[in-house]
């Protein structure tokens, strides 16, 4: 990690959050692990850059939480036990010392709250605005790690939790809609669905984290296993305060930033999947089938979801 | 991975990069790696940005192998094997594609010639300059990774290959001295010490890698086991390109970027260092030692290193 003392200063608290044996105290060039017998590693690595993922005006603490958060729902969608992280913190040119603080105020609330230690990492000014990035590291026993492909025609389709509060949020942190705290919170401090993920091992025939929307994101899990997908508009869950809204179905689904698990799973396993999300305290719900073919379908009638591409 | 002109350009590129397993054609939410029975992860995190760590006008490529290279020089530094990187390339809202793939081709000729897949990551856009990030993995046998701490007073201090080749390079990449392509690629495309590293453990009683400088590392390593740091500049290994400017010693070891390794060993393994550097195909050379007491001495005289401070 450099110096200079912004630099300093961050590299001072990091060594307060980073109390984990394996961090070293951020002394050494890096973390040094066990790793359990017979667990494979997962890894994953997502950014968040000002100006895009988040705003000038967005509290930095919360910017801070939804970096952790995102990255764990990606360990959450693999069904992987979050082992660590590391944080690469590009504070923009123009934050002060505050600003960095309270980013990694929320990020420490994040790990605190779903117990994972921060083991290393880069603290650096940018030439520009801020730009973050976190790599996760989790657990899974060998072979026990959801894809996004492996589900077969007939599959169920699920969803956790409920669908376009966060871009309901994302309209009132824009100014755009009514303020609503509980649809803000859902935007700024997304909750990873670990619990469940662990939950649907050997259960989930496919899985993925909804990030861009629930629309374009079944789609690419249909796709991964090439299938179809045919979506039923009015299984999808919507919270109280979405419906309150009065906001149609058809948005809140092509709406980014869910950070709930879309899965497959057999249909004879219904119930399996209802004590298993039960167990994981995160309810879940039915919202279609996978059938062969390609394509998606809404309510019956084919759609192409906008950004939508095969790749 | 994001959508979008840019980013799916990149992502196809990545993908043609991304062959090993592990990363599971990048069509999942994370990468997953088999873990070898006994083996310890090292990992390491750090990030290059635009106006800070390289200049607008830096060859892409150059600037993605000193992503990976700088990163490997972490693990070399711990003494572990690299097994996998992970990275986050923030790109520029000015810059085009064709930047992007350039550096992507730095990237990869770099994994490709030191031999580690990547596994993972993201592309984005940022709202400004270009912010770069990379995860590298490692594997150490239990137990048998370097650290900063652990000399002993009377240890030896060694460094690998020549120091101020970089600092030399970055005056002519800045325009201030005369060309000459050997020292630029000194500090554009810096060589990770990985055998060297491997071929240290049970034998380096502590080693860093040089990324700030020969004399303020020299500080830091010493302070890390609590010694004090006797540096003689007489034996300071210098190139025959940096020779041939006339550039002090003195100068050329308060510069940065020469991701040399710096380590102790026990006076009584003097042979077995020249040994196993051979055998790693790294020339090095004994410039010192570590003693009683604290503060850094060049040739007899205590100095206090520009930027240093103890932490």
């Amino acid at each position: 990690m450099a110096d200079g003392g912004l630099e300093a200063a961050l590299l001072a608290r990091l060594k307060t959050i980073a109390t984990h044996p394996s961090a070293r105290g951020l002394q050494d060039d890096a973390a040094v692990l066990d790793w359990p017998l017979g667990l494979q590693l997962v890894a994953t690595h997502d950014m968040l850059a000002e100006g895009v993922h988040f705003t000038p005006r967005c509290p930095p603490a919360d910017v801070g939480w939804k970096l952790v958060a995102v990255n764990l729902s990606d360990l959450a969608a693999m069904g992987a036990r979050p082992v660590a992280v590391l944080m690469g913190a590009g504070i923009g040119a123009g934050r002060d010392t505050a600003w960095a603080a309270a980013l990694l105020a929320g990020v420490m609330q994040a790990l605190t709250r779903f117990t994972v230690p921060l083991i290393g990492g880069d603290t650096i000014r940018t030439g520009g605005t801020a730009v973050l990035a976190l790599t996760a590291l989790g657990s899974v026993p060998a072979g026990a790690a959801l894809g996004r492909a492996g589900a077969t025609a007939g599959d169920d389709l699920w969803v956790s939790g409920t669908v376009g509060d966060a871009g309901l949020g994302l309209a009132i942190a824009m100014g755009r809609a009514d303020a609503d705290p509980w649809l803000l919170k859902r935007y700024r401090r997304p909750t990873p669905r670990l619990a469940l993920g662990l939950a649907l091992r050997g259960l989930a025939t496919s899985a993925m984290d909804v990030s861009d929307g629930l629309l374009i994101d079944t789609a690419r899990l249909a796709a991964a296993s090439g299938l179809s997908a045919r979506l039923d508009s009015g299984s999808v869950p919507l919270s109280g305060p979405a419906r309150a809204t009065g906001a149609d179905v058809r948005a809140l689904i092509a709406m980014g930033d869910d950070y709930e698990l879309l899965f497959t799973a057999r249909a004879c396993e219904r119930e399996a999947v209802t004590v298993a999300a039960a167990g994981a305290g995160t309810p879940v719900s039915r919202i279609g089938i996978l059938a062969a073919g390609e394509g998606l379908f809404l309510d019956g009638a084919r759609i192409e979801p906008a950004g939508w591409q095969h790749r």
